[in-house]
């Protein structure tokens, strides 16, 4: 293989001849191995981290710092970047130590290459644009790669976001078309009173609505950046006024409301925005594995189950069981949550390990945040696509399960009182006859009364007053 | 002793004579024994009960379903739980299934047997005042329990608070104390740059400041219940309107700003806001860990140690070791802050198993976000107060570390270049010399460049610009 | 109150003049106020920081360290501990900091003035049995601690298998009195192949019975203990031979094969033990909770769920739904496993937090084990008492399951093909027809061929080979 | 892309034309896309599938179930995926539903169609060998994908252990050349008493020597396994006998002592064994994580931390400060730990799901052992060849520590009596003279006395009797 030979703090190493990168990542390829995912995996913060290199190269050719032939080649090459080219370059592994110098260093190398292509130099011919001194300058990785880390979260969000949003439009759709579908809600899997099958559906959409809102409230927390805190958030070798200068460039170029933190040495160290950030997602993962489980319990069958709902077949179940299909989309959604709350888990190990004015394991806190939006707009797509749009009501079932029920007492309760309707709720129990035929054969109410109470539209809602 | 015979559904039991509690307390008193704390344990829970309790009772008799006796009663029964009193009444424990109904009925049974005291009638005489029909009155124990719930939680929050903002405020107060006191900051453990004692801790005051806006936050989506949706959220058996006027009373009563969830069929099984809430409290914990781990390493030693602070003695550290004295308070609350993030485990593992129209495991989320916030005031005063507050600096420790440092070079590098810095840098770890004494050996700045360049203030701040 | 004036290294304190604690103890409990549970909560531990404390006596003693009348002072003291007295003056608080040394202090301070009692001395007479000089004596908390927590556990361990193994035994003889209950098994929630409810129940009783084991296996690993260790493993200030000896008398007083770790440094600092058994009650309470989710499925209904079994009514389940019943033991004990899992995060999260030459949070891994220990013992009592052993089968309804079941024709698979099943499987699941009477109407076996087949017996086990 | 028609229960499918797998494979591909990590990821698991395929096919054979050529074409079809061909082919996302279907599926299509292949027939020309009615033959997924999966893992383990032995080899290898090393010990991060830095070192070899044991016992149980149980552990379609021969045959074939689990009904839904193993990957983290918390400790510096041992040098640690070098190998082995240990409670969240007679998550939870594994394997090389095998101590440091530490006094303790040696401690750390000094002082001790006393053979472990 044609290599080139480059040189750092520690020695010389032989770098392959066309590769963007340079020394230091050749040294992270090397030593961290251990997932096997690269960074460049996840593009959002690839091109998070060329915004963040243009905001600081054009920043510092305001404040004298850059000259402008040198300002440009950054720039030009981070627009590559943010175009998607070039991704194949961040060769470092998701897991590294480092804090995220190796990340950093990734960019700069690549950045550097890219422009002195541009400027008709060889790769690796860093005297006329080198990867610390020009592209790195006025930065540290403690603030440029955080900085990034906050604004590659957001685009991964705004990739998902939709898909989450057309999972709940699917939701509602469904509520929508089941909403005189009368069937018996249940409380602790046992018999309570009517309700819709739409009602149900709604009741999803509703839930994962608040999370939108939630994901974008998170997302405005990540706006507050440390860049131009350099190494400890004290700022030193930035030019006053640095800091402000460059996060305002960075708004403009990412389009996102970012702000300076209000303490640049708290902000360096702390990992709170992350947190909170996983913490949200952990709470969808909830909501999605109760869901789920929704969905397998209602459509569990066909003939031993619940069998109000019939998902989509997807694919034959068994290879012993003829005819058995699974619900292995929603089984796919539970482990997809699963996986997600793991990774809160690790987030939060990550978090607590941080020590005095940095916490070295930032980076699989930003793997952990990337891997499970990408995970859930993978799952919310697939559920909604292969599962909740295909689903039918088994309104028979539906129906005969609120005819046959016990619960329906509850109904008339203020019309036949607590006392009688306990022990009528008792009898049906004991004797397997319907609520119905007992109030009839006692004569508490009349086949009317009774069908006037009984009506679905009165169940399912509180008492209209007569007026 | 003496007792006083009760029945329910299942049949009669012998109730202690002077209990306030009823028949199914008791039998919830002895169906689950498993933590041994009872939920009076939690006199928020109760005083939030107690107000869900007096608003359905008060829109109840607006509504004409109970008559100014027993409303009367009701809500005077109330107001003495209100006020701390009879609450060694709740004698169910914090553990129980029933997705909470022992919880809601020993407190129907409590204020029915107070307001028959009130009304002149004896112990268990429910024909006048009934825990069921009369104080349980248009409500199930699934919107009056998760209502009283979330309004418990936000007292209990009121009470943490400010144990949480006193801990903020010893740390920005020693930030001030600190502020001049040089020292050397340090990522991954390694010598950095130089900053303030002061600038330390107020990053730590900054952190937990963000966390108090988090946890108001947070209180604010605990602010929409579901009171008026009954058994399942359709609001059975409730007058129309009941939910709106019953959430309005209550947030008179409570002075708390409550409004009607916007979907009660959601609100009903859907514990986000408890997640939510206890994801929050995880945050904190993370950070209140994280800090006390660094005051853990600042004073390290007294002799082997980093030694930059002294935290003050709160007892002998050993019965071997003459002399020693140990960080007992941080690490109490770094044992503290493990217990609330396991709690915050228990929680996403209880939510995540609710089932179609409720989560019958509701009573361990509550207790564990309660018990955390309990823990949490505990810890705050505490790590405040006998820790704190005592903090000493040992400025001649923290001034030689920055004199000694390799890493003020950094602050050089403007001056004579990266590459010159880093071979002295190299050379002084080699050599074990000071930087200054190879710059001024090799004469690359003169001790009075040397002297301005590494003053103080120049090196804990962005460069100020010459005009 | 009357009070005894104490001193130690930071001053002199009050103490209740009756208090068999001393001012350590004192100090610790104004410290330390977070759970509110004080460690005389685990009987077990107090017994075993007591026969400890006798040993480590004795074995001075034998050396020539400590006189005859001290030594029996000591030993009498500790019997009256072990004996179950005294416990309440154990009160410093399950969460402190110090490694253990407060917990070590309060044994040693009480058990100093029991036995300055004993010997006709004024409690806090200390020159005649001195907390440290003397009960102390060749130990440091980092080896007495830790080595009477493992011994402690063990105790635990003992009064948790009984109810362990008595609830495997309640759930063997349902497998007994289900033994010819034919039933539809499922997977993924959907209908499978036959088998029958005693199979199901025999399963939950070998699944426990394997944990007995493990439990017993982990119980091994916590008798290596490294007492004579003293601050830091090097055994520093006791005579060789003497860990071994006191090691040795610790087995004979505590009835337990403990043996000397190893390597007494490593033993020090390393809580692998105590996660090694905390992993295996995680993995029980994972049963647990499983299992307690298929009670509750199995008997949900009673007219709309799966209603194949049904639990003795311990409770009314609703203040508003007459008649209604819930699996409430279930649940409590879903809660408690859930409780259990998160207490071993805690565990995790502790363990990984030491450093160095000791972890400073073993006693909130020594409580949570314990704690854990305690809810499993009362929660296995009472799914057993209250739930168990008072499940009734619904054979009608499982019978019904499987005749109406399309499943069984995978036992018809190998007389028919798989695709003549397949096609019927579909056929029935589409026009509702029984297998049965498709197979039939097709003619593709007789009523008496199909008879035979679908016996129960040929259904629930491998095919008998013709010979 | 020139394809193949292939149809099954749900229809037909265009598949690749040279494509292995088949219809099932295919649509699982297309269901599942999730993590984007297929399952050929994990060459140990096919090479386990292929396995437990090639001792069904004998046990057929043998039962004349299949016939000779049919079972030829089978088992060299096996050999071809135990020697590593074809695991390309494996396309499968590692989380998937359907219980491990998909799986099972991939590896029966794809050995049908190497057979085919072998026997002179086209790709997907089923009737000569059919993935479902000759590959499959006598199993279900859910015994033969679990017997596959804990075969699997055993490989992974086989692969695993060296690389931690050998890691244990090199922390024993420095045990011995720091042997001599004297340093001070500390508790609680505060000085305690002497040790060697040999004595650190052999403590983390002894700890991980315990880890390798604890993972050959978790082998040992999962050598129980379910193959022959099929669909729900009842072994319906299989001869009699056929179980305990085709486990027979699959130990020969794999070198493995396998056994049939006693009971397959709860084997073939418990999750014990996985959850068993994945608890003892944990603890092995979470004392690889203490390790590598240790070394950057005692690293630390170089100026203002510990500075205790060196670390090799393996890339710059910074772009902003000149010379500083970084622990990024034990960074990169703590965040392997927290990956590890969230990777348990994801096996803790699925084996908690499974409902009934399966557990319908078991592809995640076998997905994360064997990542943890393959991680846990990549970062044992690492933290060995790229640290550990070139730590160095700085012995100067080390002993200065000693020398002027307080903590030496302990050694004295039995000479000049606890409570002079409490006063001169405290004398020591007001006025910064040295133990030494103070004692000379006083006169307490000659200096002869005090050498003797000192004497680092002395203060590192128990004291010798004179006899």
């Amino acid at each position: 293989m044609d290599t080139r030979s480059e040189y750092d703090l520690l020695g010389t190493l032989d770098v392959p001849a066309q590769a963007y990168y340079g020394i230091q990542t050749l040294r992270a390829s090397q030593n961290f191995k251990i997932t096997g995912v690269p960074i460049g995996h996840f593009p959002e913060l690839i091109k998070a981290l060329a915004m963040v290199k243009a905001a600081a190269a054009r920043t510092n050719q305001e404040f004298g710092l850059l000259d402008d032939t040198k300002t440009d080649a950054i720039v030009y090459a981070c627009q590559d970047l943010i175009n998607g080219q070039y991704h194949d370059q961040f060769i470092v592994d998701v897991i590294q130590g480092g804090a995220g110098t190796s990340t950093n260093m990734n960019a700069n190398e690549v950045i550097a290459n890219i422009g002195l292509s541009k400027l008709g130099f060889g790769l690796g011919d860093y005297q006329h644009l080198h990867p610390n001194d020009h592209v790195n300058k006025s930065q540290s990785t403690n603030d440029a790669y955080p900085t990034a880390a906050r604004l590659g979260i957001q685009f991964a969000a705004d990739n998902f976001l939709p898909a989450l949003a057309q999972l709940k439009e699917a939701l509602e759709a469904k509520g929508q078309m089941f909403a005189s579908v009368l069937k018996m809600g249940r409380t602790q899997l046992q018999d309570a009173v009517p309700m819709t099958l739409g009602q149900e559906f709604n009741a999803f959409a509703t839930t994962l609505g608040e999370d939108i809102d939630r994901i974008q409230d998170a997302c405005a927390l990540l706006c507050e950046v440390n860049l131009g805190g350099t190494a400890i958030g004290t700022g030193i070798n930035t030019p006053e006024g640095y800091s402000q200068k460059a996060i305002e460039k960075l708004a403009i170029i990412s389009k996102k409301p970012l702000t300076p933190a209000s303490n640049l040495v708290e902000a360096t160290s702390d990992m709170g925005a992350f947190v909170f950030f996983s913490g949200i997602l952990k709470r969808l993962a909830i909501k999605l594995s109760k869901m789920s489980n929704d969905l397998r319990l209602l459509s569990s069958g066909p003939r031993t189950g619940l069998g109000e709902i019939k998902l989509p077949e997807m694919q034959p179940g068994s290879s012993i069981m003829p005819g058995k299909v699974n619900p292995v989309i929603p089984e796919a959604m539970n482990q997809t949550a699963y996986q997600v709350i793991a990774s809160d888990l690790a987030v939060t190990l990550a978090a607590e390990a941080g020590q005095l004015q940095l916490n070295a394991m930032e980076p699989m806190i930003i793997y952990n945040v990337l891997n499970s939006l990408k995970m859930l707009r993978e799952a919310c797509d697939m559920l909604n696509q292969k599962c909740i749009q295909g689903i039918q009501a088994n309104e028979a079932t539906c129906l005969a399960h609120v005819e046959n029920s016990i619960g329906i007492i509850t109904a008339l309760v203020p019309h036949i009182g607590y006392s009688n309707a306990s022990r009528i709720a008792r009898e049906a129990l004991l004797t397997g006859a319907t609520v119905k035929s007992l109030i009839l054969l006692e004569g508490l109410l009349t086949e009317d009364q009774l069908n006037e109470l009984l009506k679905p539209e009165k169940m399912i809602a509180p008492t209209k007053l007569s007026s």
